[in-house]
């Protein structure tokens, strides 16, 4: 690790992530030179004058040319697209990585353009940062302490999936590996369900005749419950169509869970009702003491 | 509103609400003398300590007679408990009011308790202080611009409605009133629902063989959504108990907007997906920006 460096960094799509990583890496002089990528010209120019990049570039192919690693961080309907763009530069040998919250889909992706060059593209996760977005959102210690999963596949190649994990750890992260699909499983239960069940109940309430009146008597409880239903409409139509089959295995699951509780109230079975709400209420508050 | 004053003031169960009720109207000098009745010797020495209540008791008969007003603030369950042991001063005209997060219930153990002396029964919900409990967090302004909603039937007594409402209005609160179905309606969509959908999915994680591992991988977005799920589960046993027919409605509401959307993805309907996803985003970052 303390040998870790990078010459040329490029990061496609400055934004939260992007940016962060960047400046992360600069701030700890492990970086030579950062190359962005992007289309708004203001946003890179704002990047640029934050020294979060060095240089600006509209094509990733021509930046990405003898790059160490290149730091694929756009919305992930967009990565198919600079991907396309990356076939060369991946064959001679330089490491890609990505940070979209799904990874099957990615990791398909990476093969059907790559082929058996995608041994050189090392899928990643960072856990961190979903709620703000922008260069302008960016610092150097979003990742402290917060984990990045990596879903290297048997055959990636290992010394590609150090370095990535290396660039991670020196922004603070703590680095996980485990299978797309293990991956895309346990995200599905933890955060794409959680963003499914808080939009369709604010869908619900908005839909109704006296929608006003009830969000007018909405408290603090709702008002946590449905922050991440103001999240972007355009990303979570993408993670649920990226993990279709598991998002609709947790809707599965958790229907039959709420049937069971509501079971329970229809039968006046107050007891079992107690003892669902103490089990969450315990797993909840002991899982809540830890996390940062 | 100017005029309002009370001389003898009874608060049955001194925690958080009502610890906060008799701060603020001790702080705004409009009450003489608070009499604070409970269990807890600890607790009522604590506040009267604070200087919350001039007088702790014991018996809620003893306390209430010649009092002006009675504010029962014990746990919904205990709440029947304390009515019983009233009868004498409802009947001699003391106003008594509650604090329950349902009304239906309140308002059917009132009437069978009073009997027509019900009228001096102004069933009451105040919106706010859900997450902190007991009389040290009590605080005077807990109910600085929060809401409390008043669900008096066609014959309560006005001149109680309106000293109950001025009583809330003094320590900060909007009052407004609907009828007690209205209100379990409201609250069942807004507050009880998503309480129930908190604790169902926390639960259903907890269960699963990886829990733990799932646990570790949560994030921001599943601390949010799960807060509640860290409630009291006595109390939203209670208060799932109390108005289980429109709980059960709400599920089952949500159950078949849930199914819709299942019934998107699987058909990878994505653009009705995000249609739902983009409704709900625009009304909760809506209502969010007006929420305190």
């Amino acid at each position: 690790m303390q040998d870790f460096h990078i010459g040329k960094l490029v990061v496609v799509g400055v934004g939260l992530i992007g940016g962060s990583v960047a400046a992360a890496l600069k701030r700890e002089r492990l970086v030579d030179h950062v190359i962005g990528v992007g289309r708004s010209r203001a946003n890179m120019q704002q990047a640029l004058s934050a020294g979060v990049i060095d240089e600006m570039a509209q094509d990733p192919a021509t930046a990405a040319r003898d790059a160490d690693l290149v730091l694929v961080a756009v919305p992930v309907r967009q990565t198919a697209g600079v991907l396309q763009q990356l076939p060369q530069c991946v064959a001679d040998g330089v490491i890609v990585t990505d940070a979209g919250s799904t990874k099957r889909d990615f990791v398909q992706i990476a093969q059907e353009i790559f082929g058996s060059a995608a041994k050189n593209v090392v899928p990643g996760h960072p856990i961190a940062g979903a709620e703000r977005s922008g260069v302008a959102a960016a610092t150097a210690d979003l990742f402290t302490g917060k984990r990045v999963v990596l879903t290297p596949l048997p055959d990636t190649d290992a010394k590609a999936v150090e370095r990535v994990a290396s660039m991670w750890r020196a922004c603070g992260a703590n680095v996980m590996q485990m299978s797309p699909e293990h991956h895309d499983a346990v995200f599905s239960a933890v955060s794409h369900l959680p963003h499914v069940l808080s939009y369709a109940l604010v869908e619900m309430i908005a839909s109704r005749d006296n929608s006003e009146e009830l969000f007018s008597f909405a408290a603090g409880g709702f008002r946590d419950f449905t922050r991440i239903a103001g999240s972007s409409p355009e990303m979570w139509r993408d993670i649920c169509a990226a993990n279709a089959d598991q998002v609709l295995r947790d809707i599965d699951a958790f229907q039959q869970a709420l049937s069971l509780m509501a079971g329970h109230i229809r039968a006046g079975e107050m007891d079992k009702v107690e003892a669902v709400f103490a089990a969450a209420a315990k797993a909840r508050n002991a899982w809540a003491k830890g996390f940062k």
